[in-house]
């Protein structure tokens, strides 16, 4: 029984160590050196290129190393086989600091005191307290709800937005068409934490921003197809936004030349939110490879028609 | 019955409007308009000039409108009455949000990123969990405690020391000399929320720097008197220190040639951390006087020998 470690951008060496700690009977082979393809039960990938899942013919399971599957799910070529979406603590404890991070950073007017110091100008602004700044969450799913406890466990006042009806205690859930343009009113600071599927791409539009209150906060730690980038910098031209911090682009890294690189109101962070944390990563892998040998069904599987 | 509002440096417009609301018969004066100086039982201080609440004979209560009574007990002219230190959940509150996001700033390394962005570099770096990155609080007051519960339901591995033996629960709490030395050598965060007093004037100096462990960063919210500047950036120029986040100077508005200013590894906030909040302070000033009245002992009453 062997594990094809696959990324083309992901050193193996700690997913190697932590394969060996946690299940050392596992037979993990390291791509391109994969071996003889027979022997391939599962595949742990990261961006693997065009084609390549399809050479394993005893493949049984593919695994995908981050939380989005956009990729995977954007090649032609991959294997009609069960994915399994990352859902590991680590990546999710790391998204909702990172979500907290930056709604604090614009709440408590960091952005302007940086600004402030740089001009050696001392100059205190009117601060208001968490329970009276309300922050709406685009995507209530694994990493959405963790962010959302977390604003909440800070004091915010915090609603979510989710394609289906979810449930979370002591935050405003709404769904559906009319239920975002309800969240998106009373949104200060707007967190997109949503799968990018084709209903998704570009929703941080110009009419997303048209209905948030004027001068509201953008934050993307999602996808980067999420945001028309010209609609976002006229958004901030205009004044309707006052500041984004975004830690995914359309292309990335983010191009030299980026107009987001010296925009004065936005933070621009090196999809750094929410890494994939190799030793809980693999516990959560191993779990689910023993739950496979025993016959019981995978968690987190991914459903291709709606995406994610 | 009437209470004076005397402060220096604070706007009393919306202190007027919230005891209009909150206590409509209340006689409030606004200092200098003192009028007769018999009718005055309480005053809401902040910086009076020296000598000036001697001037009220029929004074029975002083209560202080920020929460450090520092420069109240440094005036030798200070009348020997009760002094209430300013307790109010929004001050608590807005103290706890300023410590997580400046926790979370240098944890989740966006001094580091935003330095990135300024040279137009993509940069990820290694990321850690809040889970495994020790926080030190230094004092368990009102404050400190609050602090300590936000970053420990952020999931910081936190713990706090302070003069005597604390309770919280989750919470490491040390006390006395020795204690704080163990707290030291765990802190990868020292934050320090400690009254200003004989005893802790200059706590942060080259002797407590040199027992964090190689790294560390300092987040001082509480006096700049706790700080020995020079010491301070010594141990960021050996490398002893990584950063340090400073709300609060020796003097203040921080003169514009101090070297703090420009530092690269130095965050500057102009005393912003925890400003009173007129709502919710005039409501438990309101509170303490209703106690008062009814003949019930006062709260938080200042403890002249200990200094806070």
């Amino acid at each position: 029984m062997s594990l094809l470690f696959l990324s083309t951008t992901d050193s193996p060496d700690p997913w190697v160590e932590e394969f060996r700690r946690q299940m050392p009977e596992l037979d993990l082979r390291v791509w391109p050196e994969t071996g003889d393809p027979h022997d391939i039960r599962y595949a742990l990938v990261w961006k693997p290129p065009p084609g390549e899942l399809r050479r394993l013919p005893a493949l049984e399971v593919m695994f995908s190393l981050g939380a989005g599957v956009d990729a995977l799910l954007g090649d032609p070529e991959l294997p009609d086989l069960p994915l399994v979406r990352m859902v590991e603590h680590g990546l999710t404890e790391g998204m909702a600091e990172y979500v907290a991070l930056q709604a604090l950073y614009w709440h408590r007017n960091m952005h302007a005191y940086l600004a402030s110091q740089r001009g050696g100008v001392w100059q205190p602004l009117p601060e208001r307290l968490a329970r009276e700044r309300r922050v709406g969450i685009l995507g209530l799913g694994e990493l959405g709800s963790a962010a959302a406890r977390t604003l909440a466990g800070l004091g915010f006042d915090a609603a979510g937005w989710s394609r289906t009806q979810r449930q979370l205690p002591g935050i405003a859930c709404l769904h559906g068409r009319d239920g975002l343009d309800t969240l998106l009113a009373r949104s200060e600071i707007l967190v997109c934490l949503l799968p990018l599927t084709p209903e998704t791409r570009g929703i941080l539009d110009a009419r997303t921003f048209s209905r948030l209150p004027r001068g509201a906060v953008v934050i993307n730690a999602a996808r980067g197809a999420h945001v028309v980038d010209a609609d976002l910098l006229e958004a901030l031209a205009s004044g309707r936004l006052a500041g984004a911090s975004l830690d995914v682009f359309t292309r990335e890294p983010l191009p030299p030349d980026h107009p987001f690189w010296s925009h004065p109101a936005i933070v621009v962070t090196p999809h750094a939110a929410a890494p994939t944390h190799a030793r809980t990563a693999t516990a959560s892998v191993v779990e689910q490879i023993r739950r496979h040998r025993a016959g019981l069904p995978l968690t987190n599987l991914v459903d291709r028609s709606r995406g994610y």
